[in-house]
């Protein structure tokens, strides 16, 4: 993430007073006021095309009409605002419609689990719960993961500037390579030889875990025929699969789980992120009923009864009441993908290279530093849009999924005039 | 916590779609709709009486209108909602005040990091900046703290079902005794001993961790005087002192840092729960100026940016602009302080002992079982009270600090009643 | 590993008062009291050839004369026998021995460090000065490694029984597929990628610890090309190359140490067994001087100063002043080679394939406990042979080096007449 | 423990060639040549008096003429020198004498394990079978404990140094105060309170490990009724007791077992050093048969079966046969105290404090760099003795058991002369 030069005195607060782990208020150097759709304007006035979407938190756009009506009706109400697990009416409104408008029609039957209003909660809890469960300690994970900041979480991603950042040794974890990961060798093979051999010092793990599609990892996507064979594994040695998809699941790849394509049924679902409808802090942990073995209280936090979210949550869910909002997606995503394999045929300096699928695709760009320069000219022409990637070399697309064809090519506009600035210097 | 026996229906979808580890909607076996100040109603109508401020993160009571007026009206204009660590009017409006009311009339000076919206999140931050500054991993934590239920803050938290509940075995800490943990025993002559001696086996740390006043631990509220040594401990051996204030703070023991008469000035700071004001999701890390060493975005988190948070939380530190809200928490904490008494002297078949300062003050029974007796008994006659400590051993008060003497005078006459009622059974 | 059937009275004692841990003590039902050379006598009279020669701690045969001499005179006069690290006559007399008989010729120059007296004391030196010089904690170790039985050593060793028995998770190493581990996978090019990315979440290690040749984990031989490449991997990244030459290493495989074909050097070097001559316990560290950063005492033991070791441990290195012993053993490996070549034709229900190099070789057999039930027919017929490999699948062959042809023959006749038998069954 | 200047040329080859990690060459700079009973001679014909014994593994001397014979004839006659745990006549005679002389009078019944030939062996092997046995992973040790160098033992180890030299954090350990650490503060009560409070953060443990001496640590010797107290807790909470007896056990305090006053039973004792009877490297562990539960070969190494240490070994045991021996050790222990006794009255400049019991004991010496010049100041008069303690603050006497009134004042009469050279300088 490249960090603008910053001349005038709008930063000045963060500047001194935040602490200087702040990072986005550095690549975009300015403070934001309103925003409707996907669209931002900040406090000069200046419009903001988001592909970005709060890092996937805001599939539905900023600030939906109908879920800022249902907000405000409750706070006037004097509806209960914070509960932890207590029962409340908008808890139970989610519950029912989350059964019955994503479960019940996709053949799921999962326990919901509230554990904690964050990403990094939800990993935390499957992690847990696999590990009772089995009683065993290891978890596999992937090449360039990204699962949260907390340790449980941490340990199981990938990247090193974070890893380090722990101030510990990370452990409980082996790390397999992701599908595709190195040219020509086939990582299933790895994992089943790893895991067949009594011999290769990697213990029978608890769980896999694994993001279908890697975000922040570089936005690359599993093939589903190895989604398929990862699932496999896990049903040959007894292990569970845990499919993180706070970021790829809520619709973003195209259907509301990131999975559903490959046919597979995880033992548990991690969501957060658009979860919440209207990006106010939610997630949830999905377990098989056979495997919630909590006991009462074993997992809790403060913030697991955030009623606004929960109101948000349920006014979304309506999205998917019919396969509409699938198709609209699934439209975009296809320009999406066109645009993309035009610049990279037009531009051939990026030495890029089309990754991702539904509304979380990306352009790798094999040039050092290239993808943070085109970024920052983005901002600065008004989109925001963000790297991705070990190295940021991934110039990473999260439009909201409610954009519109009008919305997308204007994006792709700017994007397209930031290349060729950047380029011609 | 007890478990009252569920005989209508309203529990239903919670019992059959919500995980086993739902834990407060078994105590507390109804569905809440509506509240305001230190009361709540039910679908059914019937109205609680708050001694539990949602554990601690409504301190300002339920639904505060000026509170209720600034989101509403923010939601209404468009206001971003969500914004990571981005620039925004709110996240700018909330630092400098808390600058302007908190930190500069106390003569403190810290940075302010959004480490996530919960309390684990910013214990999780703490840790690590400890051991990055310090290049050391150890971590000096107490008998019976709690801070957390991802990994790092369950390595520091005492209660052995929650660490269990980890599934792997937790490190990288030494538990020490907490102030006046074994009779007759000195902590701070063990701790200096430890510190002092090569050969025992204690690797110097990077930092003691500690609340104030263990709120779920049992309301074990340390003496400044041990406060004062302990900072002097890591003064002499070069140890960062994090206080977390999660639970502590946010005026709830009668300043708006828990440590504050202790005259000490902790190196890192933890607070969340009340920090958002209307209990909205949301946390933040001070850290002295000199140990602010992190790297951009090298700890990070979706939810960092919850504005309607930050819009509540600049509402509530209007509340410390004068000294007239901690004079009327400490009149309250008189009035409960002596009841306490009063309680304990009436009935010696609680073997009772006082414990606690300022609004979070609690009831050591000590006789098996009773004080869960009492609570579900004080829940069916319109109470909200819950236990903590390790068996469930205390009867634990925490109003909002909002509360009236009528207020406190009705839920500690409901509270008298249900131990007549549980002795007389 | 089988267990015969024991019927008469000579393991009584062993029964009923050693522990169950015992092992070989039930492959090989009988008694020892004499041994000369290659051959050995229980106490019934029986004569034994060796094939197995005290697992590699017997390269020059048992009870080689000229060292039977030197230890007698030396207990005769007094010698000092036990002296820690104290200086010595017999330990400067090895210390300028090995210097001048194995180091100065091949050019290389190590420190020699004395970390107690067995295989797994000399693994754990290198771990930790690999661990101290670098200032990094993990260590990446390979499939079907065997380093020894101390948690240091267990954690880079593959053995799922053996690691089980640590009763803790084992922690700090990355463990990497060995030398042709998958078919039609390449392990370099794996190796390569976890280092290069930033994002795989396997940090940069202090050290590479390997054997040439995988003596327990199956008689497995890296290639010389690919130790190589490995050494070229350790010199891009500055990691630490160890061998662990405990078992390949005193000429095991032809050559003094065991990599000498690849032309590498080592960063350290581990050697036990047949470092002490005649099978006394000794262990010895080679460290590059500028990795010789010990402080003194750092790592100790009380039995760093076993003399009759070091008597009988210069007397060996004598075999060493020419190239004769060189060429016998090379002679020698390609009769062995021969043999196996022709068993494996012969025989093929064994489903045989040849492994190995030098006097280290074996028979891959891959039918279900083949391997063991050949072992244990042989041994009633007079050879002592045993398996190796995670599930037993290898014949293994270590004959002492000093055997002549004759002996090697008439073992591999019991051999032959052992499969026989075994496969007519 | 400081390094004398080396004024010659004798100590080049050790200087040049050996590790940097050499010792006791350093505090001892000559080379050494032959020994006899409680008497060394070096190279120069130079007489040394021997309180050190080999760091406790010369508890009968050196060079034992019957040892000495033992061993000269079993190699004239070519008995089996190295053998793994295969079955051998001397491992059969030291099985059968040790639990003749040793356990069956002592009314003790535990199995042998041959663990390999070193105290850190020992200690690892029964950190293993308590937690295997257990389920558990946390062991309680003790400040100031030493067990070894290796990463389970050193876990268990207090000196920060060699804690420090592991380069990686060590785990699985509670580490409790032992008797009388801290003035005035009850061990016992700390012990207690942890493991009854279920919010300690201190886990049910394995097993306790201990040194009822410790001798590394600086001569703290337990009392009979401390050490009761801790049996009577490892019972109450089903815990296994590890006694640690490689340098306090065979004899060194008094009693074959150092914990046999204290009247308790150990479910595992680790014994070396001396159990060789000669200084040859062997250990063994001593286990309930209860919990003798494991697999063949769960854990093993090369050197579990020295044949020249178990002769030896089982020629020592003789020593046991009567009470003889017993009463020259209690004599000669209280002549020593006597003289500690004297020692610390005369001179006051010491700030002296007479420590430890049997022939295992010392002075703590409250001045800094004193202890190390009185060691070093004896060695240039003839005299070996070491310091011992967290900061080298103790002088240790460890004369070998079999010395005689003569030897032991000779021995005290050149520290006394030490002690005035050092105080008048």
């Amino acid at each position: 993430m490249t960090t603008a030069v910053i001349n005038n005195d709008k930063m000045k607060t963060f500047e001194e007073v935040e602490s200087a782990v702040r990072s986005y208020s550095r690549s975009w150097p300015t403070v934001f006021e309103r925003a409707k759709g996907y669209k931002l304007w900040d406090v000069d006035g200046k419009e903001y095309i988001d592909f970005f979407a709060g890092a996937g938190a805001l599939n539905y756009g900023h600030n939906n009409t109908a879920m800022q009506e249902k907000m405000i009706e409750y706070i006037k109400e004097d509806g209960i605002l914070h509960s932890l697990d207590m029962g409340t009416t908008p808890r139970k409104a989610f519950l029912e419609k989350f059964r019955d408008t994503i479960l019940t029609p996709r053949n799921l039957d999962y326990k919901i689990m509230f554990p904690g209003p964050t990403g990094t909660n939800t990993v935390e809890s499957a992690l847990k719960i696999a590990r009772k469960v089995t009683g065993r300690d290891t978890v596999i994970n992937f090449t360039n993961a990204f699962h949260g900041m907390t340790i449980g979480s941490l340990s199981v991603t990938g990247n090193s500037f974070k890893r380090h950042g722990a101030g510990i040794p990370l452990h409980h974890t082996s790390t397999m390579p992701f599908d595709e990961y190195v040219e020509d060798q086939d990582s299933i093979a790895y994992i089943e030889k790893f895991l067949e051999d009594n011999g290769s010092g990697v213990a029978l793990p608890a769980a896999i875990i694994l993001e279908t599609v890697q975000g922040e990892g570089g936005i690359n996507a599993a093939r589903m025929d190895w989604l398929k064979k990862i699932e496999s594994i896990c049903r040959r040695w007894d292990i569970l699969l845990i499919i993180d998809d706070v970021q790829a699941g809520c619709g973003r790849t195209g259907t509301f789980f990131s999975f559903e394509p490959a046919g597979i049924k995880p033992d548990v679902v991690c969501l957060s992120k658009s979860i919440g409808g209207a990006g106010l802090p939610m997630a949830i942990t999905l377990i098989k009923p056979e495997y919630d073995q909590w006991g009462p209280g074993e997992h809790n936090g403060t913030f697991r009864g955030n009623n606004l979210a929960f109101l948000a949550a349920t006014e979304a869910l309506s999205f998917w009441e019919t396969d509409e909002f699938e198709k609209e997606i699934n439209k975009n995503a296809s320009l999406l993908r066109n645009t993309i394999d035009m610049i990279i045929k037009k531009y051939p300096e990026l030495k890029g290279e089309a990754r991702g699928r539904g509304l979380m695709q990306g352009i790798g760009v094999h040039v050092e530093d290239l993808a943070n320069e085109i970024c920052a000219e983005a901002f600065k022409r008004g989109l925001i849009v963000e790297t991705s990637g070990a190295k940021d070399e991934v110039v990473k697309f999260l439009p909201p999924l409610i954009i519109d064809e009008e919305g997308l090519n204007k994006g792709l506009g700017i994007l397209v005039d930031s290349i060729e600035h950047v380029l011609s210097k």
